[in-house]
């Protein structure tokens, strides 16, 4: 076993507290890596609070470091090469889903980054919120030179969740495209799109975001809660992602969907209502989508190494990692919180 | 004002009875179709049946027949053209819907062939369960040569209604394609996709629909009471119409459909509670779909002349409606009831 230090939380609502932590031995196909950034996500604190919870917990599934060693077998890295990793670490590989590169639909459940069970051992997967991660080299990916490694390692979840829905609905030159909810997911949403060549424009409860819109790229904001403007902007976008993280109804943001075009919901995973006249009339879809396959990461790091795209963070020392989760549960940061792994060492 | 005779109903639940009519004198821009043939839609049931309904009602939105006399300034039309009409006869022509040829949607809602309101008189219109109707020239779309006139009706409601998603979808050579249901929608589904190149799957809650299936032209046919055909047939659709008239649990069709594809309800148009789970898992779409706008309406007529695509139909004299009603509310009909309403002369 290899040992290293984390953040951990034993119980439901408990406070994380810094524990040691095992790692397992590389296997052929392993790779350690030092953790250097990890995100901190919404859905860390769904999983730090779910209610019942027993059994000690390590979060963080968007992170980025340098690979420390690697196993006998490993083709694809060398130590001392920069890499990330996001919220799947591996997968049957003989699925149909798998075959075709969407890892995060196998149908034998992908193994999650924390929270997981390991195919091979039946240990439970412990995150990124620690100093050390070993992972099987097909789940790690080169961080492309010119990313800043902080700023990137929100990609790696937020990213690739938003990335995938644009990437299937084609979106790209000639694409009207709305975000709704401007968070860690919303706001990757919106600097994609526009990096993809669309006419991006920003959702947003209130026109308090009318600054941050802009500099992320956005062409136009649309006040959700002004009737007047909704009305305007009926049938007027051919996707619209919704990354609001509460329960909401999704008939406003259908109505401004055009013809033939989806909203794709990716920040509230709840059972919905819709009213079936709702998609008929415009012949509208209702979609989702969810976390990424490997080869849907890989060209997002490309891309975002091409296009300059990394997530809008605030990077706090490790230690800080409760005051973090405290302040994303009231959606106080813009837009992404970044743990800084060094005070582990 | 014009007289005719009709079916007409005077209360919900009441039989139809045989009635005369007024028919508008012809404005400039309308035809006069004497009508041969009416498909006897659900809707129709629906609105007989809607409780409270106390004004007189006159059903029928799928019909073919021929010219008589046209207004002053029609262009399209001569008497003794063949034509058919369907469930819209109006619309505002100038709103966004309109201007792409998707009268469907019009913002102003379309005039309906029946149970609407005129848009420049205010009088109630009146359907086609009768022996003439008055119509605009851009609501009556040129019955092709070789169709035959009483199976062809159907295509004017229960065709064009499963054509538009089929056709927005790009269902064609290379897609796979389910229609649950097989009933007045359903089976034209079927026609479709075969006639459009996809392989083709009727889904259906017993194999006793199998011989129909083939002679529809189905490649296959899936019993979804079967949890292991349903089982074999994850994930392997790009598109799954589901005609299903009643309320049903939409989960087990989801599941049915291949990644990035599209479940498209026609059938029952209700309010649905969908898990966003099911929708996220395969980035998977819901849809609907209803009646059609003019250029699709008319593209759709031309295709079913190319390919020899009519309604599998059970012709009654118009005399035996109340008969057909009875027998559609239980389903039996392989696959539409249309009446020849020459025994109205």
């Amino acid at each position: 076993m290899r040992t290293t230090v984390g953040w951990q939380a034993d119980h439901a609502g408990d406070a994380l507290r810094q524990v040691p932590l095992e790692r397992r031995d590389l296997r052929a196909d392993d790779v350690a890596v030092r953790v250097d950034y990890c995100g901190v996500c919404h859905s860390d604190l769904h999983a730090l609070g779910r209610p019942g919870r027993d059994t000690p917990l390590v979060p963080g599934h968007e992170f980025t470091g340098v690979v420390t060693e690697v196993g006998s077998g490993v083709t694809r890295f060398a130590a001392g090469d920069a890499v990330a990793v996001g919220n799947i670490v591996d997968s049957c590989g003989e699925c149909p889903m798998c075959r075709r590169g969407q890892e995060n639909f196998c149908y034998a459940f992908p193994t999650l980054t924390y929270g997981g069970t390991d195919r091979h051992d039946g240990t439970p997967t412990l995150g990124g919120y620690s100093r050390e991660y070993v992972v099987h080299e097909a789940f790690a990916y080169p961080l492309p030179a010119g990313l800043d490694p902080a700023a990137a390692a929100p990609l790696l979840c937020a990213g690739i969740t938003v990335w995938e829905p644009l990437r299937a609905l084609d979106v790209g030159p000639g694409t009207r495209v709305a975000v709704a909810g401007l968070g860690g997911l919303g706001h990757l949403a919106v600097k994609f799109a526009v990096a993809l060549g669309a006419e991006t424009t920003v959702l947003s409860r209130t026109d308090g975001k009318a600054e941050d819109a802009r500099r992320l790229g956005a062409h136009d904001l649309v006040v959700s809660t002004d009737k007047r403007q909704l009305a305007a902007a009926r049938d007027r976008f051919d996707v619209v992602v919704d990354t609001i993280a509460v329960p909401h109804d999704l008939a406003p943001y259908l109505k401004l969907v055009a013809l033939d075009g989806t909203l794709s919901v990716v920040g509230h995973l709840g059972s919905v209502t819709v009213s079936m006249m709702d998609l008929l009339v415009g012949r509208k879809k209702l979609g989702s989508a969810g976390s990424g396959g490997r080869p849907a990461t890989a060209e997002m790091l490309e891309f975002c190494a091409e296009h300059g795209v990394t997530a809008d963070v605030e990077v706090l020392p490790s230690k800080q990692v409760n005051e973090a989760l405290e302040r994303l549960g009231r959606n106080d940061v813009r837009y992404r919180f970044v743990l800084d792994l060094a005070d582990l060492s």
